[in-house]
Order: structure tokens, then C-alpha cells, then sequence
């Protein structure tokens, strides 16, 4: 009896666990999709072509469009924390960790994570002017990056590494513009010295700051 | 007969005239429309219902959906070049037309002269993984316009305003950078302070470079 009761349930796990690596499948070809053609134009339709699975299929998995947008925003910001945040060493503080944290956003833009460039910078500029629950994520996650980037900058502050007169949400403003210059020229030339362009204009302006340089890769 | 001869002409000027002012008009809109729900998802049919036309009467001006797209780009640059190029006075040289470039292009953004955001960041950054005649079509206008900054800034090299050693497109795509970061966090985050970052961070930029200030607005 205690096998039989095992086996259902070892089942039921198994289902289960199987289900979300479906879902994770689709979400992950999904988002790749997404950053090369749009959220908006990526239909249950479409994504089942391109999948080989029924649309009811997909409709089981995520019930709306909404749903589903949201599940691959969801999923892209998972892949952005493994392909950047996660690279951060854990004890990094200050400068150390600003600067590894550019390092791995920009080479996560330069080795391509996403086809069609970062898929934030896309989707956000595409959800921009459309309000609702998708265009409210994307600000949220939008939001929380820039507060990393000024965590780091404050905690440079309190370290002494950059003068206190600075404000931690100027320059973290400006250091994502530089990433976000050189996404859309890495995209829109295929100009792969645009990464250098932004390498080079951050550690210029953080060194101006601290006086002296840091040492962003390459 | 003179008369009756110049009847049907004055006619047919007219009627091409007005021809020629309802393309206008269509593009006019749809350009506005496109900047906030992108160009891919504007179908001769969502204009049509947009303008109260039919979709053969739109079909007869632009006869498919690449042409329209281009066409829509095309208006979108015209209305650029009235906002922005056209601003500078003509006599200006180096950093003072630099500087009026950015003041012009950054109060575009502020005025919302497309209801959603920049039009070329929108559309450029929709279409920049889509290979095709509007891609190439936007790549050689946004190549002009930092072709136009690197200019600025080479006259101003030339004037001893700027030192020699600074390269004209590595300062031209900072400053683009600033301003597209800009316009992204004042649509996605409606922050009208972004616009005040950019010019903050440009201002600094070139003083830090010119060894002195530069007189952005505000």
C-alpha cells in the first residue's frame, strides 16, 4: 500500500515537474522571439508556429495574451539576473561592484543573450507609451536595475571612493544611457565598437569622479 | 478657349495639390499612431478606421504596407528636420551649434512632438533585428543625425573650442546616448527630470572637455 500510494504521487511530481519545464521551454524560446519582433506582435498563434504545438496547447499554459506577456517578462528578467546580477561577486561593494556589474551587462548585450538585443531596452521602449499591467512590470524592473546601479554608487560614497556631492541617481541615470546607446548602435549597425564606445565613456566618467580610474574589462 | 484650356488646369494643380495634402495628413497621423503602437502593428486597416477612410482609399496612395512604413519614416524625418535641424541658426558654428542642437532636440522630446516618445528611438529600436528597406532606411537617417553631432564637434576642434584629441563619434554617441536615455525614462517612468539629466550630463561632458562651461537651457 505505501508503494502504491508512493507511485502516484512520484507521478504527480514528475507531471509536475514536467509542466514547468514546458512552461520554462516556451517562455524561453518566447522572449527570444520577443526581443527580435515585439511583445505585442507575439500571438498564441504565432508562438505555437514556431513551437509545433497547439494553440489550445499554449492557451492551457497561460489562459490570456496578458498572461502570457507577463510570463515572458517574467522570464527574461530571470535570464537577465542569472546572465548579469549573479555575476556580481557576493562580498563586492562599492566601485568593485559597479564596475562588475557594467562588465556583465554589457558583455550579457555583446554575447547576444537575446537575438534581437536586450530585451528590456526593447520591450520597454515598445511598452512605453502602452499603459497596463505589462508597461507597469516593465517600469518596476526597469526601476529596481537603476536603484542597483545607485546602491552601488551610494555604497562608492560611503566608501570614500567617489565625493559625496554626487547624485547617486545622476550618474546611475547616465551609466545606463551609455549601455542603452550602445545596445541600440550594437543593434541597429551591428557595430560591435559601440560596446567599447560605452566601456570607454563609463570608467572615463566614474574615474573624472573618483579621480583616478577604474578597470572595466578590455 | 484660353480660359476653358486653363479651367482644367488650374483643376488638375489643384486636385494634385490636394492630393498631395491628404497624404500628408494621412502620414501625419499615422506617424503619431506609430510612435506609440510601433510601425509593425499599423495595418492599412488600423489607420483606415483611425482616419474614418476606406482601406482601398489608403491602399490607392500607398499601395502596400513597406511603402506606407517607408513613407510614414520619410514624414517622421521631415517633421524632425522642422523641430530639431531646423532650429540652428545657420551661421552657427562648433559648440554653439552644438549646443543648440541638443537644446532643439531634447525640448523635442519634452514638447512630445510624437505623442509616444522620439519616433526614430521608438521605431529604430522596433525594427533594428528586422532586416529590410525600413531598417536600412532608419540606420541612414540615425547615421546622419550622429553624423551631424560628430560634425559640430569637429568644427569645434577646428575653432580650438574642443582639444583634438577627443574623437568626434565617441563624443557624438554620448551625447545621443544621454538624450535617448532621456527620452526612455520620460516616457516609461514619466519623469519630465530625465530630460533636466541629459542636459545636466551633456552640459558637463563638453565643459569637462572645453575646460568651461557651455550654456544648455536650464
Amino acid at each position: 500500500m505505501a508503494a502504491a500510494r508512493a507511485n502516484p504521487s512520484a507521478s504527480a511530481r514528475r507531471s509536475t515537474a514536467r509542466g514547468a519545464r514546458t512552461r520554462e521551454e516556451i517562455l524561453h524560446t518566447a522572449a527570444q522571439l520577443a526581443s527580435v519582433e515585439g511583445l505585442e506582435n507575439l500571438s498564441l498563434g504565432r508562438l505555437a508556429a514556431e513551437l509545433g504545438r497547439s494553440k489550445s496547447g499554449l492557451f492551457a499554459h497561460f489562459g490570456s495574451l496578458t498572461e502570457l506577456q507577463l510570463a515572458i517578462v517574467e522570464q527574461a528578467r530571470a535570464i537577465f539576473s542569472a546572465e548579469v546580477l549573479e555575476r556580481l561577486s557576493p562580498q563586492s561593494r562599492g566601485l568593485v561592484a559597479l564596475e562588475q556589474l557594467c562588465d556583465a551587462w554589457l558583455g550579457y548585450i555583446e554575447r547576444g543573450v537575446f537575438a534581437g538585443g536586450c530585451f528590456f531596452m526593447a520591450i520597454s521602449t515598445e511598452f512605453d507609451s502602452r499603459p497596463g499591467p505589462v508597461r507597469e512590470k516593465l517600469a518596476l524592473i526597469m526601476g529596481y536595475w537603476l536603484r542597483n546601479l545607485e546602491r552601488r554608487i551610494r555604497e562608492a560614497q560611503e566608501l570614500g571612493e567617489l565625493p559625496t556631492d554626487i547624485e547617486p541617481a545622476q550618474l546611475a541615470f547616465e551609466i545606463h544611457a551609455l549601455g542603452m546607446g550602445a545596445n541600440w548602435a550594437f543593434q541597429l549597425f551591428d557595430d560591435p565598437q559601440a560596446l567599447q564606445r560605452a566601456r570607454l565613456a563609463i570608467r572615463e566618467r566614474v574615474a573624472q569622479l573618483a579621480g583616478g580610474p577604474i578597470g572595466l574589462q578590455r
